[in-house]
């Protein structure tokens, strides 16, 4: 790799900026980071993985779980669970980013990382929606029926972890450095594009 | 060239878009069409380069112009003149996808060929306001005093024109395949990758 030592990956539900990711880590033989970062940050705070994916998937939607978890788990603090989750991430974010090269998806990397390291690459994947049903259809087994209403759902989640994190807002392009269409460039050549470009900056 | 034969631009203004696309046509040594569109339509329809700038540059903001146009040219139409232009323009466009590989920059490119060409790899290019300030002030020669009001009126009439003949919104990355932040992957780099990904497609 050049200059470019981190490259995080922003994504709408079923594109496959996962799949991307983890090309791009096998390709450079870097590590990759997506749920580890999770339970990374659920281990430092003491709590079960249960507890925290369910705070994870309630975030924003569910205050009274999320009192409810903060008076049991007793953390001596006024902040929201998933609120603390979050700060946590966030230092497992910068500290496996000083740990050497990698490839980080989701958990709103760019925007944790953007003012404290220029040697990152931000990258957001996208695909129109019938490209998207498809996926999640064949790759992840979702029931046709129901597969907008899931797209819709998982980007609504999305975008409002990344909005009330960030203050920004999820998938506008001005918070990246490339946007790419993985149902026209394809998972492949999305992932050798990104390498080419961070390998040559 | 692979199965891509023509690439579209859209860009933000002094985002270097057009700098991208004119390196595209040097090291691919096919055409590259821009303004040269617009002088093209101006021709079929029997106007001057002077009208034709002007009704391009106040497109959708002088009515009462496009009108007093509209009677000087007698047309013989109740369209007016900006629409007529466009109009011109759209068919001077798929007329020259016709012909062989190309560069198009502007124009509505992207959204003309959607429907009726397999072949088009439509580009975004954008960068962060600092960096465009600096590239219209030095490249361009612009007034440092007035070059963030200057970008901000030459985006609105992109988005302008671009919004009112396509119903679609100008710079949003559903209407691209990608969309590249020139002031990180640098002016170069955006040209190589996109010839890459168009060669290998």
């Amino acid at each position: 790799m050049g200059k470019i030592k981190i490259i995080t990956i922003g994504r709408e539900y079923a594109s496959g900026g996962r799949a991307v990711g983890k090309l791009i880590s096998e390709k450079l033989g870097i590590p990759f980071y997506n749920k580890e970062i999770l339970h990374m940050a659920a281990e430092n705070l003491n709590m079960s993985a249960e507890d925290v994916k369910y705070a994870d998937e309630t975030a924003a939607n569910s205050l009274l779980y999320s009192m409810s978890l903060m008076s049991n788990l007793s953390m001596g603090t006024t902040l929201p669970i998933n609120d603390r989750i979050y700060i946590e991430e966030r230092e497992v974010i910068k500290k496996l980013a000083q740990q050497g090269p990698c490839v980080i998806v989701g958990r709103c990397a760019d925007s944790i990382l953007r003012d404290i390291r220029d040697d990152v690459l931000n990258v957001f994947i996208y695909a129109d929606s019938e490209s998207r049903a498809k996926r999640a259809v064949e790759e992840y087994g979702e029931s046709p029926e129901s597969v907008y209403q899931s797209l819709r759902k998982h980007d609504k989640k999305r975008s409002t972890y990344y909005n009330l994190n960030t203050g920004q807002k999820w998938g506008a392009k001005d918070n990246y450095d490339l946007c790419l269409n993985s149902a026209k460039i394809g998972i492949e050549m999305c992932a050798d594009s990104i390498i080419h470009m961070a390998s040559n900056m």
